[in-house]
């Protein structure tokens, strides 16, 4: 496994949308941590560049992460609804995020890892990728996707704790949000795949204790969102690493995932299941947001524990999150 | 402090409303646990028998958790058409639990140690119990609920996560549920004091898992309600231990509670805040389920661990909780 051959067993997150950058998961990398990069969202072009890249800038292994299709909304009506409580929406489009074209750059870019969230890939794909040489995770919130996952060829889990920043990675977003150190030890009584434990992990301590409840690794997202490495906006910024409470909302993506409460999500509390569709609807109204600075109108990811964050280099950040300050 | 004093620092949780008994908390007691009975919802003369019971069985250090009365609901409309949805219910009373009979009690009987659920009991009583020689303990969900029982004089902190069975424990039960691991490194940020941990603890794993991210002790509750001394319902025995769902409702008693999602929770999805009324107002509907064994007619109160639940005596319990099975 390829968090064995690391110097330290701290994963960064992907955090696609923003935090992620080339120039993160490289000073994760040199750290001696694993590095990733978010392919979700890019255009396929982009992923590759960012690959290759990073492949120039270290010699460190990295990951990718890729986001896995879902169906179209099963509630046209709900969607409509929601579109009318919006002010100049983009247009409610479904996509798969290119996931064939994606799976083609990872067998051929052959990163260390390729992590997927939002559900299992195919059997099929596993073992291209496993032939490949690249090592496939999977983002699991509950047991029975543990046991999927094994199923489809997984060689670990991500298990994601009810804490955590961003979007739930689940295969389903309906499944009960369950926290961390329960879930690992629900998991890990379903599966004997190695576990990388994610949601909430600031600091040593917890990062201890996620080892202790049976993970190999820990994987921290927000605990990175204020290094200078990280394409965290400037208005995000400020509201991290405050008492800020987060919540989990499907408004800005029609997912559930968890920021820092703001306007938007206080306007928009009722939004429905249908994903990707409102994200492509909400996604013009969140740049204007973020161009003029207001922190009120744009996605504030960020896990239950942002009040530890803190501003300083990645590669302090990795070191921090594997002994005691 | 008393947990410094036990063979395994594991806390019994008080369990109000059925599953407390004077032989649970003489079990755990007995192993080298801390037992404690649950003064909620009893009258104040069956508490006082049942502490001197508790102390006649066994030399063993116990404790006594209080519940701190609250206002009465702010939204009696709401209320009344809560009141609508429900068939036969008895009077949605408010009281304060016999608040002052029952810290008599405490003061008078003087156990090792006093918890306090629902919020923070004023100074004057916090100083009164300490020097009666009862340590005091406050129930917290959050960092500044924390800092609040500190300045109260509490001697330590029960800190709840997200992840626990029964009724959220803190101050308002519209503070952030967060995951335990995090709320544990918020708190340890926040105050000073030694913080026991509870939510989800149901292995060795996940009790060190608490140790290692700060917690002087772990607090179990649904880890113990398999065993035959614990007075749980039959019917609640039955679905405990499997991988149904858990979810937070205020549908019992007008204050958040996680509980196995059944058919009166998915029937009474909108509960308005209104504690103890519901509480009362549910109080014969649900005593008539249980007399007819229907599970889907009373609280299945549950953490969301509880598919790790196993049926055994409690010392065993004790014992499984300090070191690996």
């Amino acid at each position: 496994m390829v968090t064995e051959t690391l110097k330290h067993r701290i994963v960064q997150a992907p955090l696609a949308g923003g935090p992620s950058t080339v120039e993160l998961a490289r000073a994760v990398g040199d750290a001696g941590g694993l590095g990733f990069l978010a392919a979700g969202y890019l255009k396929p072009d982009a992923l590759r560049d960012q690959v290759r890249e990073l492949r120039a800038a270290t010699g460190a292994p990295f990951g990718v992460n890729v986001f896995v299709p879902g169906p179209v909304t099963g509630d046209p009506d709900a969607l409509a609804a929601y579109l009318e409580t919006l002010d100049g929406p983009g247009e409610p489009r479904h996509d798969d995020d290119a996931w064939s074209e994606k799976l083609a750059i990872l067998l051929a870019e052959r990163p260390a890892v390729a992590s997927f969230t939002f559900g299992c890939p195919p059997p099929g794909d596993v073992s291209d990728l496993r032939r490949a040489g690249v090592e496939v995770w999977v983002t699991v919130t509950g047991a029975a996707e543990a046991r999927q996952a094994e199923a489809a060829g997984a060689a670990a889990l991500v298990v994601q704790g009810a804490e955590a920043g961003g979007h739930r990675g689940g295969f389903e977003d309906t499944t009960e949000p369950i926290g961390l150190l329960a879930l690992l030890r629900l998991v890990a009584g379903a599966t004997r795949l190695p576990l990388i434990a994610t949601g909430g992990l600031m600091d040593a301590q917890s990062v201890a204790a996620a080892r202790a409840a049976g993970a190999v690794a820990a994987q921290a997202g927000t605990a990175f969102m204020l290094a200078p490495e990280a394409g965290t906006h400037a208005a995000h910024r400020e509201r991290l690493g405050t008492e800020a409470p987060t919540a989990l909302t499907r408004a800005f993506t029609g997912r559930l995932a968890r920021g820092i409460v703001n306007g938007f999500m206080g306007d928009h509390p009722d939004a429905p299941r249908a994903y990707p569709e409102i994200h492509h609807a909400t996604a013009p109204i969140r740049a204007a947001a973020r161009k003029r600075g207001d922190a009120d109108g744009f996605n504030l990811w960020a896990g239950q524990a942002h009040a530890l964050a803190r501003e300083r280099p990645a590669g302090e950040i990795v070191r921090a999150l594997s002994r005691p300050d």
